[in-house]
């Protein structure tokens, strides 16, 4: 599970940062807001709207790191605090974890399920 | 350079994402704010606190994207916008670049020059 801080920043909106990479080394960020992530145990829950190149780097290459952060809550320097999450993640385009967030946002065409590996704080 | 807007997301505070690659596509995303990156022409300069893998990433993989995204601008639906810029990078610690941002963050290590190849609107 996540840090009790870590799920306080997902309560002030800000970008969220999504990361993967093609299998020859390509970075690829894309983002969400924090008032969209919804949490199921040990994974994330990000609606997903395009995101066409996260899915095909997922598809080879499960591996991706989800950033969260927030000015608005107190971090290891000040005001100002940041998470990493890193594990593997997948799209899932029908069953209960995509129903549950299509039912939220309509516009969703999947959900990026980030099975959550480690959550470090690093601000 | 950037267009007007992704300069205009830079004046509303909010994390700023970088994501790089290691050679064998393990992603890696850290964050600043808005608030810190400067622009010199073609080039973001963003200052380096830690930034380990990044630099290590980009040493023998010099590809980067760069997210910056404010809830408080409009965007392509309504209020929230956001800017995917792609490019090289490289960290510097000497030099006109770095003593320009040191200047300004005494704790900066070094400075992240990036290269911007590319800056579209995402949302």
């Amino acid at each position: 599970m996540l840090p009790d801080k870590a799920i306080g920043i997902l309560k002030h909106e800000a970008p969220v940062a999504i990361a993967t990479a093609s299998t020859d080394g390509r970075p690829h960020v894309v983002g969400t807001w924090n008032s969209y992530v919804e949490l199921e145990g040990n994974t994330l829950l990000i609606p997903a709207g395009h995101f066409n190149r996260t899915e095909e780097n997922l598809a080879s290459n499960n591996k991706i790191e989800v950033m969260i952060a927030s000015k608005e809550v107190e971090g290891n320097y000040g005001l100002g605090a940041g998470f990493l999450i890193s594990g593997t993640a997948s799209f899932q385009n029908s069953g209960p974890l995509f129903d549950r967030m299509k039912s939220r946002f309509d516009w969703a065409r999947a959900v990026l399920v980030v099975n959550v590996d480690k959550c470090e704080q690093t601000l």
